[in-house]
């Protein structure tokens, strides 16, 4: 007999659980691409997307995933051989200067390993000792997929202008789009990219880079090539260059329906609050289970953790009992360990709790961990899920946690 | 700022949550009424639901709800005038009595209360009263929807043969079929009636009679009319008599769906044991709360349980505040009050558990309550997560459970 | 190699297509029973079928097929014994009768054969040799879903008020509503009964009846039992009566989907003219291909034709392989032959074309059977499908045809 | 009153219509990007893929549209300043060549206008002349959604061939894959591109390019960077490196439905077949309609037509009449005019005929053009429908139509 007969969960930073009316709006024919609903729709995604980033620059939207995405923030601002800075803190902030290099760039890791949030202090100097302006652009991720740590990235922000630095300062918020809160203007980010899987709750397709007219500038002096160019994109009156040839229709269905709800229904603000106090809920939790030892949260400083995905650190092979539990008995898939060293595998497991959730879900989670960690007999914490509903229920006072 | 926007569920007696595949299997255009898959899937339908009841006998399947199998079995068997038992405990056993009454039929109501399961002495004793075997069936719920409370069929037929009485034992397993076990050949009833959106997961839509050569031999004097006639329902070689008419062709798929779940995946051993894991899962977590008094489970005697859906009941006005928030804040809505007086709307919830289910959803279920349980500041002991957790933990060894 | 690997369409009369917007609505969850949407949307749902009916009178809606109608209509207006007149022009409107008869009633048929409607004198003549007043009710199809021959319903009401006489005049609309103009009030019916899988684009499962005071009068010297009761579904202020316990929630959204459709985006006379010049469209095609002898039309007047569904007769054996090729090589199931003498089952078949349809999807099915006369070397006349499309470029035109 | 009620076809050279079966594979949630189905999938679509191009050498796929493949095929094989010669015989596969120029590649056009097909000769003559071997790639298109021309591809190897050239010789089958019989390896094809939207049934979202190891060999001399970089994509045997990042599951689905179709049900031979008797059923009523002098078919050899798009030249204005009345009047969207000079923008329309279709579809398309010229009042021959129905009734002997 086993209890995994409902419906299942995924649980992981990405994909993301995508909203029933979500998949109802793919559920339709093709669409004419001469003319109708996505040419009139066009306009509207690019400008619900820059409310969502929090900007008034430019978005171009690209059929592709995120590594797509840093591709093309990366040729149309920079050319071969020159020279950036990558904040690597986990597999995905390294793995965007790996890709970088792929373009002939030369880049310069500053690694703050697996545990912590890139140091402010440490890029002002990099940046101060490059009397020479050679250092091009500036990467860092807002959330760390991997090891769910959070860079600030105002203070990093402060940190290039107190270098008096012209470097163009890029941001991927892949995995914080939608959870964390950010402004891209206030922040002063000149290139983010993200993608359409995580926080903004669409089926894997989309990507999004957002520019400011600096960065735009610095297009000018880019080769891109045709697919990745974003002036079109952009700026493109036209329908046809907007999306570089066929449109993806049956995504842009979906990105409409996410962003009705998250522009239009519910509010960034709202949005942000949420995922919050979601988020506080299932440190809560962890906390009371780490009272045992035999479990901990990766990032300690709850300042300095993502919203939308939480890293725990086992004992040795503790996580895989508890993922492969939760998978074939519970009906949760949790995430797995990625950036660790190889022979920890099996002693991390990551919580996705990014888009589209309720208390139900959440509580459902963790209550699924809980049953596993019971039935592995590993050593754990008592009231932890108490510990979150008691979070999740004072969610009415949390507008300033948010702030 | 709110945490209701993600997967809502519904926690309710029937309608119970309906499994993607299911919606799937309805979402294509109407198949041919003259032949192919309508034709070739009717015979296995009936054989299938046989094996879901535990018959050898014969099935019909109609386009009606609950309301109207009970009128189908009462018109193929029975005739203005004749005298019948009904026990009630609870909203909907009385409420068949009630659909008898408007058949003209002369119903002795065993009234049970909200509280208590049928007692088998009593009918023994009625029917040994009944000296001109006056009364032509006995109608009896396995599962009384509103009060929880389960009636042991076992028993009742025991009592039945005990007074040496002729008249037709009659099932309501519409809150019972696919949650609680039954075997209605070993359990000697003669003729059972269910739906398809309970424990059968199915939308609203299908009604199911089960009955047998003795049931049969009832309709030769009855006058069911042609609807309700579950002669050529049952029976007939043509296609178009077995549905009376135009087949109802999407719910076949999707009863074609579940049952495929249930007797060929799951089988219903395995079914009937996870419906009890859970069940007991619920009973812990409730049991654990009502320390504190503002709560405690309808029913006392687990034995007496329902295994697909709990009433609770509550100090005044506490059930009506779970409920209300439960549905405003944390995406589950539970079942109301029902069939206790009037004065006490607002003192009773229901929580239905039948179908679709598995750990993440009824920790997720709990899980609400419990944080409404302290958002609205309602004492409750402490501990009714994690006890829940313990049981469902433990479903390994509960195969026994269910014998 | 087979061409048949496109999107296939049933031209039978009934189920019809179902709308992709219909089928959207019903992949979803399902609601409360409670409180919301459901109990929202049912008063509405009436309200619209009573402007689909053209009538201010009641409505009911059941959870049943056609069959379930034509039993409510019955079993709430008579009572075993009582004696009716049932006019006859097919397998349907005979149908009608022999379910009146399992209810105990003793009925007249006045049979028309498959070719003719229905004579108002004779029924003038009947009723008025009917000098107590025995005769409760007159049955009559609007269309006749086999023969495809459409009476009357004027004439009928005029020929009833000829006689004076007080019987009932019930209607059935089954294969006509949504297709054939009908006012009910405006034409003098007394009670209507339709169902939702033709005209009115539903997948199987919702079947309507209605009445006015005249037939409700009736109800009160009737006993039709809880389930086909229709004051409680038509009259009650609560939800649960209305739906005489679990309301249909799946169907409901379809039902509510196609009533915006038909009576707040088309409007009622707009789809009647629709209907109309599809009809002519099919009917010009059919004339074109008769002139070689192999095959037509049923109803040779045309004013006395159903617009929904046509009756095409062959010579012997040539009904066969049109709907055989048309099946395996087109993609286009065609409509059998019902109600014509066994022996002659190869050498009719029909023609639905009732509801969700626009040019392409008719001339698809016209061209599919040029196709099949071609490829099944039978004799046809030349210039069928221009014919057809001639009379559907007109339709600018066509205001006036439906008056 | 408007005909414009029922289902909607896209008659236009892609997106062409989604079968339903694909759009149901989609509507599910997100797949874990960790192992199971994804993970197992992946295998089977480049295999299958390589069975729908006739190649044993490799397959990449790509989260792109036809423009992205495009790229990623010029930026594996060519460096920027490399020489290419692109054959065009329209929009796109001058397309093609502007986008290699935005690499930085010299390309040398040699333009055939928007009715010839490539000339051999002169590929040789220039191939022959460049004694240096400076060109290292011929680029050419299969068919040309433009124009509906179709290149002779095996001719142009030898050309290739007989000027004993080492070019690449790249074809793009975007709008032929699926449609024109197309056999890589026996072809001696180098590198083919397509996407998923036209002939293979998919929502616009999927690129793919196919490569031998000659092609495999230029690789090691360019830099296509991360994304479009086809070798971990075809070769690797990790997962997560085959999709570069975050595997577009939903669009995989519907590639692995339509993949079963093509390959597994149907078999490529009679996909062609199906599409090559359609596409002379097309041509056939246009060759009718011709005779009125309205319009003809632009390229005039039929060995020279593409399978699976036809365009077709008007008196001028006639085009837009013809488009304009069919999409609000009979539900069928066809293509504009692409490719001509702007002035013409209103006499050239097209039709795509490309595949989930059968008789009924392409009846009801030409029904609908038929409708429309008699509604617009435009002169056209007599018996287009017919000679239509008479090419598609004879296709049980077409199976040599194909070789």
């Amino acid at each position: 007999m086993s209890l995994n007969h409902g419906r299942t969960i995924l649980a992981i930073p990405g994909p993301s659980v995508i909203p029933d009316r979500v998949l109802t709006a793919m559920h339709r024919p093709s669409a004419s691409i001469y003319d109708g609903e996505l040419v009139e729709m066009t306009d509207g995604l690019l400008a619900d997307l820059k409310r969502v980033a929090g900007t008034d620059g430019f978005a171009a939207i690209y059929l592709a995933n995120g590594h797509g995405a840093w591709e093309a923030a990366l040729r149309n601002t920079l050319n071969a051989g020159d020279k950036i800075v990558v904040l690597s803190n986990g597999f995905f902030s390294h793995k965007w200067g790996t890709v970088a290099q792929s373009l002939g760039l030369q880049v310069e890791f500053i690694e703050y390993g697996m545990t912590k949030s890139a140091d402010p202090q440490r890029l002002e100097e990099v940046l101060g000792a490059d009397k020479n302006g050679e250092i091009k652009a500036v990467l860092a991720v807002q959330s760390e997929t991997s090891s769910s740590v959070r860079n600030d990235v105002v203070a990093l922000r402060a940190a290039i202008d107190a270098a008096g630095h012209s470097a163009l300062f890029m941001v991927d918020c892949i995995a914080s789009l939608g959870c964390d809160r950010f402004e891209m203007d206030a922040f002063g980010v000149d290139v983010m990219v993200s993608a359409g899987q995580k926080g903004m709750m669409n089926p894997i397709g989309l990507a999004f880079v957002f520019f400011n007219d600096k960065a735009d500038g610095a297009r000018a002096r880019a080769n891109p090539g045709q697919y990745w160019d974003w002036i079109d994109r952009a700026k493109s009156e036209s329908f046809y260059p907007r999306w570089s040839g066929s449109p993806p229709g049956h995504l842009m269905f979906a990105l409409r329906e996410t962003l009705d709800m998250m522009v239009h229904e519910e509010g960034m603000p709202a949005v942000w609050a949420r995922h919050t106090t979601i988020a506080k809920a299932i440190w809560a939790a962890c906390d009371v289970w780490a009272q045992a030892g035999s479990l901990h949260l990766n990032i300690t400083d709850p300042a300095k953790r993502a919203t939308g995905v939480t890293t725990i650190n086992t004992l040795p092979g503790v996580a895989h009992k508890i993922r492969t539990w939760c998978q074939n008995e519970a009906g949760v898939t949790l995430g797995n360990s990625l950036g660790f060293p190889q022979e920890e595998l099996e002693d991390h497991f990551r919580i996705g709790h990014m888009g589209h959730l309720n208390i139900h879900m959440i509580m459902g989670v963790l209550g699924a961990i809980e049953t596993a960690l019971i039935a592995q007999r590993i050593e754990h914490g008592s009231g932890a899920l108490a510990a979150a509903a008691h979070m999740l229920s004072t969610h009415g006072n949390t507008g300033k946690d948010t702030k």
